[in-house]
């Protein structure tokens, strides 16, 4: 490992996270390997696409904003914020079009300068405590 | 940043981590930073241990097993893996002495090669789909 690729893995992922943001599909196969796995699930790049396209109709004014990223030349980690209004429910958890402040911790395993696995854990304990103090 | 500060940072994790399944109070603050900060909260380092000792209380057999750390030097990103038994509610969740499974991720800010911050979020949905499976 040295600094220019790790720098490398901290830009495509920024690159990454720009793509998801202007919801640019056709680039997605920039920065996720065909056969990528998320959550233990092989979803594939299509799959993966389809699991955000729906996260956009669960949230239509999602936004990825990176607050923290540690990254090695063949992982990234990084702490994702996110002020958005689920439309529905959302982990399970009746939002109804509340707006809600929460964060993403995901892991990301990259092959070949492309993120092949993903786990990602989400904080549903953050949002239920925004439900019950506006209730 | 270089190969030497990055593996700096990942050996003290790894001596942390020891440090909390060896339930070693006495050598927390050799790893955490007097004025620490826990979600937010300004713990201090005897905070930081009433939390620990609290967690031991509601998970006897509590073990920390590092599953993926990404590092830099003031910075670690670790997925931890945990396999235990909480002898009664855990983050809301009436486990009530089930085993479970669940992961957490955590990110630590270093200052002067100790944990100054953390960000930690855990998996509580996988917990609750445990319990839902098993009933």
């Amino acid at each position: 490992m040295n600094d220019s690729t790790a720098r490398a893995a901290a830009s495509m992922y920024e690159r990454y996270i720009a793509c998801l943001n202007a919801r640019d599909w056709g680039k997605l196969g920039d920065f996720v390997a065909t056969n990528v796995v998320h959550n233990g699930h092989a979803l594939g790049v299509d799959g993966y696409q389809s699991m955000l396209e729906q996260n956009y109709r669960d949230i239509p004014d999602l936004y990825f904003q990176i607050d923290q990223v540690v990254t090695n030349e063949g992982q990234v980690a990084s702490r994702l914020r996110f002020d958005c209004t689920p439309v529905d429910r959302f982990l399970g958890v009746p939002v109804n079009g509340q707006r809600v402040i929460f964060h993403e911790h995901a892991f990301y395993t990259l092959r070949e300068g492309k993120i092949a696995e993903v786990f990602s854990v989400i904080d549903k304990a953050a949002i239920e405590a925004q439900l019950k103090s506006d209730r």
